[in-house]
């Protein structure tokens, strides 16, 4: 597909001018390639940022903004974020920010952003007080999924990505969720077939979850889970653990949560240990990150979102619980998530 | 209205929280008392920044959004923007961007406000670049306009106010033009049902440009008659001129633009000029603002943002012209752009 990006752009989302907006890993992969491609500055500018999440930042949105209006781009242009999650991320809240909102192509090459973020039309950057707490609902143009930038990745990337595929395999297709566990080898080895059809299974379950509820009233919640002792993880590990390495230990913290609470099924935990395991992801937090850290940011996370920390809790495999108020999310006992945490440890 | 905010909230924007965002000046005329009717903190809060179009930016934006965070307001909360253009445009840019966005409240105090800023979900705040080259389209909830508020404005303000009144009736309505004319020294005298029906006839016709074309793909632009001189004219002095100040010499100008090209009626310009003059609104530019500086602002101005100078011209009072591509905006040649600045110097 990135062979036949210009005449896709031309078709999808034709423009007087395109911003490329990259991190300083991809940006000599693939995005120099594109720019060429798609035609010499002005037609074509790219914009790169120091690769990691710390440029996820209101400071890095301002400088490439700035940038961007000094190169003249005006409302006639068409923002393409070419990268994993934080150029996605970064990318979409530049896009619907600038000039009030310009068209945004995203233009994933992690698994992550393929599977994941770059499907859905979540933009935004990180604070100090944590993760995605500035952004908006903006939806891509187009995503333009190429699979063969997987062959660029590190292997604990294509693990953490396959993390995210767990999730959506977890919440609403047990059938998917066998199929990844006894492909987990194939995936490990980047198997082409295999994961091109794992990031099609994936994003069909992520775009039909959130084509219902785009702007997250109700039921996408589901797609949080594992992420609220994830997000916890990721945070206080100041970043050492990639996103879905977080995610894939959140899931069995949560997992038993749900089974202590009496939600989910008991075999659960173990059949997502399982399946963790056998893509070669964490199933324990780091040693150095205590549980009372862990409530902590829990606490402060969820505090500035919903005003208290909810959980989204499995059934069974293939399955989220409603809660009888009638939310996809659970409050849960301080008890009862320190006895969750104990499983991880 | 104001007297009964609590229960327009309660039926209209229901939250477990709300954020009041104000000017210096409106906070201690209206902002603290609507936060005690609301209720004490933290069900209300007040957030108060520095009056003045200089906090229209995206430090603000960040420190008010901090505060918020820090304060605990989750996603079960409701911003509103009490004061004039500044704190409604960044007020809604906040609310637009907190936590993905939160529902949004517009209870504009100025004359400004109320008959064209607090509609049309335009927010942003400006750069060192341009005015409102950041920002996003995000509809308020409810927008709640209590004309006794108009008493504690400044007879400058108000002048300022009705210009853009003269606008909506230069570009829609030849009926409500005359209205205003005739209307002029009761609107300066604040006659508080000529102000009522200024507002009430000026919000019907933004709104029903605004509904036809929520994003200014096309026909919104003739909402930016008098615009494409008048931010030039704001911009180069400084802001020493108001808004409506630089507009109603911008219409001026644009409209003996607009006659130059064979595209407005002869007689306009006078007619502009007369009923501008009746609201003791200005129509000749500062002295110290040359042709030059004024046209490389428009340069640069538009260059941000369509890639070339465009201009809402009239026909006649009360319609619009469409050029030849369809677009409701025209280019101009450069010697007509100076030729048209001669008739405001």
């Amino acid at each position: 597909l990135l062979r036949r990006l210009p005449a896709i752009l031309e078709q999808h989302a034709p423009a007087h001018r395109y911003a490329i907006i990259t991190d300083s890993n991809v940006d000599h992969l693939y995005a120099r390639d594109l720019a060429a491609a798609l035609g010499a500055v002005p037609h074509c500018t790219v914009f790169t940022f120091e690769a990691g999440e710390a440029s996820k930042s209101r400071r890095t949105w301002g400088i490439i903004t700035d940038q961007m209006l000094d190169a003249g781009l005006g409302r006639d242009s068409v923002v393409l974020a070419v990268g994993g999650g934080v150029a996605g991320d970064l990318g979409g809240f530049i896009a619907s920010t600038y000039l009030r909102g310009v068209p945004f192509v995203q233009v994933p090459t992690s698994l992550l952003a393929m599977i994941d973020s770059s499907v859905g039309g979540k933009t935004g950057v990180d604070t100090s007080r944590g993760k995605n707490l500035v952004g908006t609902f903006y939806q891509p143009t187009v995503v333009i999924i190429d699979a063969s930038t997987l062959k660029t990745l590190t292997d604990r990337h294509v693990r953490a990505g396959a993390a995210e595929a767990v999730k959506h395999a977890a919440i609403a297709d047990s059938d998917y969720f066998n199929w990844i566990e006894s492909n987990s080898e194939a995936i490990l080895d980047r198997d082409i077939d295999v994961l091109l059809e794992l990031v099609i299974k994936s994003v069909n379950i992520k775009s039909r979850v959130v084509s219902d509820d785009e702007t997250e009233q109700g039921k996408r919640a589901i797609l949080n889970f594992g992420h609220t002792v994830g997000h916890a993880l990721e945070t206080s590990s100041r970043y050492d653990l990639l996103h879905g390495e977080a995610v894939a230990i959140g899931m069995i913290a949560e997992a038993e949560l749900g089974v202590s609470l009496g939600i989910t099924e008991e075999s659960t935990p173990a059949t997502l240990r399982s399946a963790v395991a056998a893509l070669q992801l964490p199933v324990k937090r780091p040693s150095n990150l205590s549980p009372q850290v862990l409530h902590e940011t829990i606490e402060f996370d969820k505090k500035a979102r919903y005003g208290e920390p909810r959980f989204t809790l499995l059934e069974q495999i293939g399955r989220v619980s409603q809660a009888p108020d009638g939310h996809w999310t659970h409050r849960a006992p301080e008890a009862a998530i320190f006895e969750a945490f104990s499983h991880i440890m």
